[in-house]
């Protein structure tokens, strides 16, 4: 194959940042392995370094999907309750701001990654650079809330002013996190302060979680379709 | 029998409250069914209040205790999400402060309790006199959380300095609410700052909902075991 050809028609930039991140997964490593198709790309080359390489690390899936996955690949797993600290997670995110927070959870695991997240010394996320944003907001923020009472925790929120649903799945049903909970997507538009939106929401009576990750992150890895990627530290 | 002795042996303090608090039910109310041994008095006296003068009113359980209960003494019952606001809940507490701040969830139904009290118009919390506190704090506060990675939770929540464990059932394995939580008990001692408190729990990752119910109880009814009955008003 002509290497040109390749530039051309350009890597996968979620693929390049997750090469990038699993390089510095090192032997004797707990990881926590995040979930969605950038993650996924991430889970995948951690099983081919354990093949190619022989490293000795242990996963601690965030999700059933990406359990299933790495079971699979035949990574070696330790249950989450198991460990102390998580030494790295390697996950994805749907937006990305300067400050390192995050908007997570548009593919529904965000009770699970934000708990491992914030039991990770070192939280490295991969993306392209559509998800960098200068403010967070464009990307619908998910919300976690009890089942219960769904219905009067909506009317809560529709008090921030910003339209918001609940998330169904294909068969139009309330869509279901790995912990039972029910989804609500909030358009903000704009989050002019992402860790005050956070305790603001999070306060509220029936949500049990935010999509908003701030302070959690230590670093950034994004990545080009040339095969580049940069890295994004906290300020 | 003789009415002096009936003195001695005195009424029980919870009956009469709970007498009281149903006595201000009126006909077409949607009334929140609290969950526990208080609230099960009331529950009794409004399912005979229908029977005797056939008011119509709907009941919003709490739990699935007291759906069972209303459901044997005949009370018509509407789901909460049916409703847009409830009239009035009658639940009982754990402890009550002097600003009507309250801990409940002794009973493990506090995430549905709070969900209904926040929804609701006038919320009338029942109790005998034990219940009532100078300060909260030391009755266990409970705090019900995301079962995965329950151990990551209680490390963070340790940083209050506070005794705590995880509450378990008859079987040795962790309890569950109604919503597939757990609960944690947490042994504050004193609790100078309820709102406070209850805000630096509820945004620790993990945590679903604190048993302190801050701002949302409009009055306390006493009962005494001599039939009196003290009305404590929000200041």
């Amino acid at each position: 194959m002509n290497p040109l050809q390749i530039r051309e028609v350009g890597l996968d930039a979620k693929e390049v940042a997750a090469r990038r991140a699993v390089a510095e997964v090192r032997d004797g490593m707990i990881i926590g392995l995040g979930t969605g198709s950038t993650a996924a790309h991430a889970i995948r080359i951690l099983g081919e370094r354990i093949q190619a390489e022989g490293i000795r690390i242990q996963g601690v899936p965030t999700s059933a999907r990406s359990k299933e996955q790495a079971e699979q690949l035949g990574i070696p797993l330790v249950d989450f309750a198991q460990v102390e600290r998580v030494d790295m997670t390697i996950d994805g995110a749907d937006e990305v701001d300067p400050n390192l927070h995050l908007i997570k959870g548009g593919g529904g695991a965000l009770v699970q990654e934000k708990i491992v997240a914030s039991a990770t010394r070192d939280l490295l996320i991969i993306c392209d650079p559509s998800k960098v944003k200068a403010q967070l907001g464009a990307f619908p923020l998910p919300i976690a809330i009890i089942p219960f009472g769904w219905q009067a925790t909506l009317r809560k929120l529709r008090s921030f002013g910003y339209p918001l649903h609940l998330r169904t799945d294909s068969a139009g049903d309330p869509y279901r996190t790995d912990d039972r909970l029910y989804i609500v997507d909030m358009q903000c538009g704009e989050i002019p302060d992402p860790p005050a939106l956070e305790q603001r929401i999070k306060s509220i009576i029936g949500v049990a979680e935010v999509g908003l990750f701030t302070g959690l992150t230590r670093r950034v890895i994004v990545g080009n379709s040339d095969g580049s990627t940069q890295i994004l530290e906290r300020p």
